[in-house]
């Protein structure tokens, strides 16, 4: 950690104008944040209620009534207004900023004098401020609400909900901490942690580092406190099924630098190892340090489906143990999809590997999408490898899983989490050194990046997923030396590089990227052609679930087979390994996406009515069958769906 | 149903010798009955408490203090005493005779003047009785104690127990019925209508078969008497994870004679259907025969594990729908095994079909033997055919899933039900009908049966189901015209016949029996070759847990390979089927089993250290495996077991 963390390129500096992510994006700006502005409001038919603007109006003393959802539902409207800020910092729009400029207003109403904000507590349960860290989500919905004013001041430069929420987390420090007098606890859901981060990169104040590294520190530490307070509270939770969970769940059963796996909530596990990673290079703790890349290395390389999520278990929607990777009955929320990214982001920033970036780009490209329907309007919280509609509808141990995207979630974490998500796709693009500038993702847009206080204008044109040549234009104000660095994701290996249509140059490849030093000047041309055909991936072979099984996979895009394109009973299917792939862009399919078909064979059922078993051997029939990007699945209805495809030899 | 129903033979007249259950039953009756005593005693360090004959005390005023465990604990000492009742017809033990004498009294002092017994209801509710039918399983409760007192009476031909237990039915009968005054309703938990119209049948008293009538007719009529309860209840529950629960949970969904397919909790609808199988036959109601006919074909045909076991879903412990039969997760509680014995034996005594016998045995042969141990001391609640050890301690979703068989459960429902099955397993072997004996199963003995009221004395000698020869002796006191029907498992083909070294006889086969009519006398001889070699069996393709993956099968028993035999990781092996099977007796492995191996093909999980997923396609090498029975597993310490294997083409 000699070297400085890279930074992100601010998102008003970036036009995205890409095949893959605009369709989503366009959707999000001009229907997603107006329809989960409607959901704050309670204003969708036939979707759970969210309450979350209503209870601040109840706090904020502008109406009467009963808070309602759940604990943490101001989140609802700190998420949205987090996507509101990121949409408005890369287009104008006066109406929907008049709207966040209300709601800010109401939060700042509902604030108590000392700083305070939670409507929950407020209207619920004022004097029990603080009881319940394990379950309460205080401090976990504080951090959405600084990471929605951090948001909102980079983005618009107005400063009114950054103050409001420097005084709350004013008070978070006077309240936690090791001095006498204060609290000596963590909060169950981390999230504060890396908002307090944010925080302190804003306005400079390190009180706020200094709060999130006492979270990081007092975690996991002797006497457990979760377990005296739990005992105060005689034993009473306000979430019943977290009752008999133990301590790694809260990822308090050891002190987070002897962690050495990647343990429990899997959304809490990313969201504190994000803050971990950002403490760790603030303090230059090397210990620390490799502690995140030890549990990131575990994520990567035994806890993560194909599809860059996380959560094996339903139960405790956590991390299980190495290899435990079911593909109908997982939990691999969106929001941990986000977090991982988060996670994924700042180690790639301070440790400057593309191994990073392969878990954030698989994350991004797979998982954060599924999670949300074409039209914006739809969301996926549980994102399985497998679903059959009948069986995920009455086995009751599968009913976590929902055959099709649903309006909205009265536990409404994941569908914000998306849109936020989205609304700022640009910041995991490019990450800029003292001297270089990284191209992470390729994602056509055109931006303007500060290199060495220089402006470059950089342009990205690709296909990329579908095609794998990768055009970049800089244009440099002045004549200036730095490094340009180009990824090569694992997926990938170089065909051909081209500068200003020459091959006679010199690059070296470090860490997973094409380092280009040299002075760059007014309209260069990189071209890289990339070699990324659709693959058959094969899991480790420890993974029972996949087993004798493989996936599509072209870059970064899993693959599925849907019911719609293939039929019912699509583990009846074996694909032919040695046979091609063939792709095949379709313009009119689910919006323009590119499919890859297979030969396959298929088991025939005929003459097994009424038999369950049999000493006959299943019957094969050849088929061809078609993929289609895991992401894009149930945008036609609900059917089947299947990643992992038993193959035949 | 113009025909009679076909009787069991009483245990008392059969004495088994048997290869493959006899080191079961000894262990039983040698140490299991005593050890559940301790248990139900609580003087077992380490076990779960029983707290049964404490509860008893308490209730009795013999001793004061605090009722402990569940509603339900009385029924660990109803089916103590059931076990205690067929092992005293079997062999006398005068030791266990006055202990559970001794029980009984405890029981009878226990009774409330009025006759109502329920240590749960005495001690901890008075005066709420019949106020919970949900969930309170008075009468599941009341129902054991019924087959209890019944067995008790069979065996010993003491009457106290039964006339305790008749009062208590007396008082059911007054207070459930359509009648002015009585409670019109049903129990959350059948058990009660099986248990009355075994009381019916023992004392001839037709108001126990009409009351067990009106629990069946009342099920799942409208208005909903659970909903009524729950809303007077103000929606409290014993057992709140029942709260959510749909009213198929119950079985209440529709009314009986309306349901077309199994569902529900699995044990509540086998004990259900075995009564609804007796009332249809009592009554002559052939709609609600056909009920029992279209629910057997539907748990036979769609919704059973080839081990004979049901209840795919933990969460509800219960069905959920056709081909939903997860290897790993499901539940198959062996309660649910006996359970579907029951309802097998009275459809194949109605019916006289040997499809029934096929499920009746498999459920023997597998689940109800894999729930305890060799030892007869540790016992399995759930029954998975596919386990990983860390996966079911680390996945919180598969937390009923054990990997090592337990010394006891807080719910203890299932080591007493294993032990009073074992301990009556004559009961299935014969039937006889007026003028018919039946063989049902092949386990060798020497018995006497009468037949037109004439002794037959029969002997079994085989070496079933390792072998598939099986020698009858018949031994008429006089000669005697009837009809021997010999069972043809659906897994065997008959190869050769011979009576008295004679091919040259007369016999028909008729719903899988092999049916002799002459005048017999004595000292007559059948010989009978089945063929039935061990073999790979496939299951439906709509079957997603298991396509692409065999069974191997012997007859009725189920084979599994266990890590003590194959190393870890059970699922890179992949079975040839094309190779040859080969079957051994092992002496000195498990007891002595026959063993069966298999050439396979195993992937090599070198050169994936640290690799979660590739392009490299795993590379393989040949091996060989060897099966166990599926019931034998986890006999030698902890350690993966699996039942479906992949196979290679």
């Amino acid at each position: 950690m000699n070297i400085e963390r890279l930074k992100s390129v601010p998102l008003k500096n970036i036009k995205i104008d890409d095949l893959y992510w605009s369709k989503y994006i366009n959707t999000i700006f001009e229907n997603g944040i107006m329809y989960q502005w409607d959901i704050i409001n309670d204003r969708i038919k036939g979707a759970e209620k969210s309450y979350s603007i209503s209870n601040f109006m109840i706090a904020a003393k502008r109406k009467t009534g009963k808070f309602g959802g759940k604990v943490f539902q101001d989140t609802d409207t700190a998420k949205w207004l987090e996507a509101v800020a990121y949409s408005l910092e890369i287009k104008e729009n006066k109406e929907l900023e008049a709207l966040a400029d209300w709601t800010i207003d109401l939060i700042g109403d509902a604030q108590c004098s000392d700083g305070y904000i939670n409507t929950y507590y407020t209207i619920e349960e004022p004097g029990k401020r603080w009881t319940n860290l394990v379950e309460g989500h205080e401090l976990y919905t504080a951090g959405h609400l600084i990471e929605a004013a951090v948001a909102y001041y980079n983005s618009t430069g107005k400063d009114k909900f950054l103050k409001i929420m420097c005084r709350f987390a004013d008070l978070i420090h006077d309240t936690f901490g090791e001095e006498e007098g204060k609290i000596k606890a963590y909060p169950g859901h981390p999230e504060i942690e890396l908002a307090l981060v944010k925080l302190y990169y804003t306005t400079g104040e390190k009180k706020y580092l200094e709060t999130a590294k006492f979270f990081v520190d007092k975690r996991g530490t002797k006497p457990d406190y979760f377990s005296e307070e739990i005992k105060k509270r005689n034993y009473k939770f306000i979430f019943p099924e977290l009752e008999g969970f133990d301590s790694s769940y809260y990822l308090n059963h050891k002190p987070v630098r002897e962690q050495n796996t990647a343990d429990g909530h899997a959304v809490r596990n990313v969201y504190l190892y994000s803050a971990v990673a950002d403490i760790a290079y603030e303090y230059k703790d090397d210990g620390l340090m490799d502690t995140c890349r030890r549990v990131f290395n575990n994520i990567a390389t035994k806890r993560m489906f194909i599809t860059g999520s996380i959560g094996s278990s339903a139960i405790g929607e956590r991390f299980t143990c190495d290899y435990d990777l079911p593909n109908n009955s997982n939990y691999s929320e969106s929001c941990a999809s986000v977090g991982l990214a988060f996670f994924a982001k700042r180690m790639l920033e301070i440790d400057r590997d593309s191994k990073y970036a392969d878990i954030l780009e698989r994350a991004l490209y797979n998982t954060v999408l599924s999670g949300i329907s074409l039209k914006g309007d739809k969301f996926f919280y549980v994102n399985p490898l497998e679903v059959i509609p009948d069986v995920c509808e009455q086995n009751t141990s599968l009913s976590h899983v929902k055959a099709e995207r649903q309006k909205w979630f009265g536990v409404a974490c994941c569908p914000p989490n998306i849109v936020r998500t989205l609304a700022s796709l640009g910041q995991y693009i490019y990450s800029t050194g003292e001297e270089e500038l990284f191209v992470n993702l390729f994602i056509s847009n055109e931006s303007n990046i500060s290199v060495k206080q220089r402006n470059v204008k950089v342009e990205i044109n690709t296909k990329y997923p579908f095609k794998s040549s990768i055009d970049i234009k800089l244009n440099t104000e002045e004549s200036t030396e730095f490094t340009l660095a180009v990824r090569i994701p694992q997926w990938c290996s170089l065909k051909s590089i081209e500068l200003n249509r020459r091959k006679d140059f010199n690059y070296s490849i470090d860490k997973g990227y094409i380092k280009i030093k040299r002075t760059w000047n007014r309209s260069e041309l990189l071209c890289i052609e990339y070699d990324m055909p659709a693959q058959f991936v094969y899991s480790n072979p420890k993974v029972r679930s996949d087993v004798g099984k493989v996936a599509v996979v072209k870059g970064p895009v899993v693959y599925c087979l849907e019911e719609a394109d293939n039929g019912k009973n699509l583990g009846a299917i074996a694909v032919d390994c040695s046979a091609k792939l063939v792709e095949r862009y379709e313009e009119e399919l689910l919006s323009g996406t590119l499919t890859i078909s297979a030969s396959a064979e298929r088991i025939n059922d005929s003459g097994w009515e009424n038999v369950l078993y049999s000493t006959k051997k299943p019957q094969t029939e050849q088929t061809k069958v078609r993929f289609i990007p895991y992401c894009l699945w149930n945008n036609r209805g609900k059917g089947e769906m299947l990643v992992w495809v038993r193959y035949k030899d």
